[in-house]
């Protein structure tokens, strides 16, 4: 299998990355940082999600970020909608995509949303529809692909079973998240193998934490399955809330160094994208997640 | 090419991890830092260097450190030695393979040790002529195979050169070094193919620095090359002399993390090993360089 001539990168740091933030981040940052992203060449950014502002406070600023956004021809606006109450409101900010979500551990599901993985599925279903009416993409996120928190391993089997669900709800393409980055080259490739059953290798999204250090370790073995979208947060944003401390999200700058370093095109500027990393980790007062991030800043500062 | 089943690792923790290190650390930490080491499976550990004091301090006790180890049958204690005092010194400690060294790049070799790669080689001649002679092995470590910190790309015809001399001096086997961390995985897969020009996969060690964050990306491409022999660094130890701060030798822990979840043997348990890492890097007062160990101490911390 030859590697993809191209990758295209979603950035899920305004969403997934500052999601779990305790400190509250104004709108006016986030839309920014979006601003920022897209600036650097990033094609595809998960903005925000349609979820009660009880659970997650820090996305209850949906719409005003969305309104806000300058948007640019041929990029690609996703938001998270974890209902049809979600969805609707979501509707009247016309996103360009949604994205539903469903853990491929059983476990998983029921400690996360107290449903089986066939009901949380199910559930989706006139989300989906609704969205496809619409006109508006739909994307499902399966978490838990490789391992899970309370289970452990998780089969390929239970992959290829969660895949099958979205597949009949009409999901048109799917993450395979390595939730906990737990995960190892061969795993992966597993776990994207039993998602083939269901979907083809063009509607396959990497999603790999680093919780390990082997998200990009990873990417390369997806690489060679032919796996062509990735998704990544700028600056690692977004800890791993099973790990308190440890590193979450691959840092977009590191998968962008690893592609551009194996001359596969992205369309990123990577200096502009370490420059909005830069801009959202000192917001955030602390260091970039992102090793290729500190290590050009401390090149550039000599 | 199948990838590896087993894979032997070296730990340069004791040496290249610490001998750019401030803070003075006894003999006795050193040698305990060993004990460690090989009582959680390394059957290669690079020790210390016969070098000057006045040039590199923390290894003047080099002598004391080798008299004080109590050494197991089956491991291999490597040293440094610049030339043939430091040879001499070193044959009185009995280390079981010796260190001799050069640079890919040109400019790296004129600033670091003020000569051409070829004049550099040529001046290791009688050290590992000595060596043999005495029974004991040599390694030849190539350093900026991938990329100086001056010459920004080296091409692997430069590569190709350098382990031709090594190889016309007698050294018995190379490190492929990625000195600053810039490797990505077809980049080294170059370097290690010019190796193979004068050194069978058998005889080629892959060293690849952590300051991009590539470099499990990068020993997996090597693993798909045939190479199984790699070096690393317990804890993440030494930093990036070319980066204040960024980070230099691949951890161990994330090496062996990468291995075992690829089912490869390495032969290392690799809990004893965090605590390995745990010991010097609380000596030393900052947390681990390694994202595994990091990630498990945090589980374990609950």
């Amino acid at each position: 299998m030859p590697i993809p001539q191209r990758v295209q990168l979603i950035d899920v740091g305004p969403r997934d990355g500052l999601q779990n933030e305790k400190q509250p981040v104004p709108a006016a940052v986030k839309i920014e940082l979006v601003h920022r992203l897209q600036a650097a060449g990033l094609t595809e950014i998960e903005i925000t999600s349609f979820v009660s502002p009880k659970w997650v406070p820090q996305m209850a600023d949906n719409g005003e970020v969305m309104a806000g956004i300058q948007r640019q021809s041929g990029v690609r606006y996703s938001v998270l909608t974890p209902n049809l109450q979600g969805f609707e409101a979501a509707l009247q900010t016309r996103p360009d995509e949604i994205v539903v979500f469903g853990a491929a551990s059983e476990a998983f599901s029921l400690k996360n949303i107290n449903c089986s993985i066939a009901e949380s599925i199910e559930r989706f279903a006139p989300v989906v529809q609704a969205a496809l009416a619409a006109g508006i993409a739909v994307r499902g996120a399966m978490s838990c692909t490789v391992g899970c928190p309370y289970e452990g391993d998780v089969a390929p089997e239970r992959v290829a079973y969660l895949a099958g669900l979205m597949k009949q709800i009409g999901v048109q393409r799917v993450d395979v998240a390595d939730t906990i980055g737990v995960g190892t080259p061969l795993k992966v490739q597993k776990a994207i193998q039993a998602t083939q059953q269901h979907f083809g290798v063009d509607h396959i999204c990497g999603h790999f934490h680093d919780t390990y250090g082997q998200a990009l370790s990873n990417t390369l073995a997806a690489l060679q399955m032919g796996v062509w979208n990735f998704q990544s947060s700028v600056a690692g944003l977004g800890g791993c809330p099973y790990a308190k401390g440890a590193t979450g999200n691959v840092a977009t700058e590191d998968v962008v160094y690893l592609l551009h370093g194996m001359g596969i095109e992205t369309g990123i500027d990577l200096d502009k994208l370490i420059d909005a990393g830069a801009f959202i980790s000192d917001f955030l007062g602390r260091p970039s997640g992102s090793r290729v991030a500190k290590a050009i800043l401390n090149k550039r500062a000599g």
